[in-house]
């Protein structure tokens, strides 16, 4: 019998340790289940064709810091980040629920912002908003996204599907939305010591709307048609380049070889990590919120991303006891190590 | 040019009032959404099947208050209050997405409390928990629910498609989840004036039920398919009878003759509500969460419900001109009005 005194805490365990804990049992028992718990979205059968969902929940002082995110781009992103798993399923995404619960700070006008950004995902995306629910909550504002999208099931791409030898290839570049949060960090610490100070954001634009209005990347789902392309697994890239890598290896048991010199990072992004006095390969390997791709191709696909524009193909997979390995542009081999952002930590 | 100093409260707007502002423009654009904002439900086509999904967010201190709520019983109700919204269209639920925030306050042991709720209902209501997610928030307990039905077209009912003269039933009885609330309210008054008083809730197991365990009538949607009625439109009771009746008579452009005498209330709730000096009548007119489900069917179809022990018919629908009536006991005809319960008004 359980003591009745022992308690565990939440940060003992970590969001996918708690995530594990709690939905254990929880074995899908339908057979319309196409995909359950544990992928960038699930699954449901009808027909040939699978609904795929998937959604996150979005806290104040979580996961954002209402003094340097206009309420606008945080509808935005909070859409974004939800198409992005759908996306990560190599789905193009169709229609969103949004659910909000918020205290008496807000006015009408204010959420009026939030969904202007919403609006503006939805056009841009052509995204149908079909429901949701709206409630007051005693403190703060919580944002609840569900998003959907269709797919015949021989187009998909889980994270469960690569093999030994597959190129492993990301879209897009990396580190970008964690230096926009570096400088907006540190420009709001700046205005509390001295309100008056003017912020020092010049030059860094592309970090900065990376951060704060992010896209999610359905043209690389559209180009990946164009390309007659299915990826053998795929995810999307929220919490860190090598976090991803380490759900992919651990889900189809097997190793990677990652190449430091390889890892798409933007010159203005490393520019901008060397003013920070940080290592910009840490920065795309453990900083969040980029929401490129990542998948994997067999090598007979080599020739179809080769020199494309928003592919980089960075390394290949291995089998599992070789581990999750990173050669550095010295040409030194290290072992990977997974640092990417917890939700369940509070900065 | 808007005043950008003007502010308006979300009070002054209401729940129904905030949500039509914000998703003023939001129109469907896809060809396969069958349908947006303002149902129990959303669809989404596939074929000739619909995929119907629902969204709720009960937040602590709002939706619940954890002093009087059992962890398990709070997991329960926050599946069963979304698969009532799918029942509600007439389709069996099938699958859940469910996402919590909590805040440190909580242990991993109380969550797997709310999961053991949560699971309970997945196991009798044959449901599959296939994703969500789980993060922290800076104070309290946010859960958010998303539930999915599939059922074809044809059978599917949803708040339009009433017409005049079509009978207005409803099943179950009315009124004891509100007298539930009243009795644990007023015992944690007593708690709080006096901690060692010994909770008197005793002959009231069914009201204290239908508050903090209430069922989905999933079984009606079973029932009605075996009597080969498909209601012309059917809503859920979450907010209570009269605001339902509301709902259903704005969306058909429709008015309603309600018979107080045909109100189901049960002996118990009747008693209890007369303890409370509370009219019974206004407790199943305006207590919410009896999670039954009220439903129009053509007139020709009496003889199916009649004396079934599942349905009351209570009135039928009459021109939008007659406006919503409610025939008393002693014959008197009065205006109905709606005071549904609003998530946007915390107590």
């Amino acid at each position: 019998m359980q003591d009745p005194q022992s308690r565990t805490e939440i940060s003992q365990l970590g969001e996918f340790g708690l995530i594990e804990r709690l939905t254990a049992g929880f074995e899908p028992k339908l057979s319309n289940t196409w995909k359950g718990i544990g992928d960038d979205a699930a699954g449901i059968s009808v027909g040939e064709q699978v609904i795929l969902t998937s959604t996150d929940l979005l806290t104040e002082g979580v996961h954002f810091d209402l003094s340097y995110t206009p309420l606008k781009h945080l509808g935005y992103k909070a859409v974004m980040v939800n198409l992005s798993d759908i996306a990560a399923m190599n789905a193009i995404p169709d229609h969103i629920l949004v659910s909000l619960a918020v205290s008496n700070r807000f006015s009408v006008e204010a959420l009026e912002e939030l969904y202007d950004g919403i609006r503006l995902a939805c056009d841009l995306y052509n995204i149908d908003l079909i429901g949701g629910d709206t409630t007051s909550s005693l403190s703060g504002l919580t944002i609840s996204v569900t998003a959907f999208g269709i797919a015949p099931e021989k187009r998909i791409s889980s994270r469960l599907g690569a093999n030994e030898g597959d190129l492993l290839v990301v879209s897009g570049d990396l580190g970008a939305a964690y230096m926009g949060l570096q400088l907006l960090e540190r420009e709001k610490q700046v205005f509390e010591a001295a309100p008056q100070a003017q912020p020092k954001l010049e030059g860094a634009d592309y970090q900065l709307e990376r951060q704060l209005k992010p896209e999610a990347r359905v043209d690389v789902v559209r180009k990946l048609r164009e390309l007659d392309l299915v990826p053998t697994s795929m995810i999307d890239i929220s919490d860190g380049l090598a976090s991803e890598i380490f759900h992919l290896t651990s889900t189809n048991h097997l190793g990677c070889q990652l190449y430091e010199e390889k890892i798409p990072i933007d010159k203005s992004t490393y520019d901008l990590a060397r003013e920070f006095n940080l290592d910009p390969t840490v920065c795309a390997l453990s900083g969040g919120e980029d929401y490129e791709l990542l998948f994997t191709i067999p090598q007979a696909d080599f020739d179809k991303v080769k020199n494309h524009p928003d592919f980089s193909v960075i390394g290949h997979m291995t089998d599992a006891k070789s581990g999750n390995q990173l050669v550095t542009k010295s040409g030194v081999q290290t072992p990977l190590t997974a640092q990417g952002w917890d939700g369940l930590k509070t900065s």
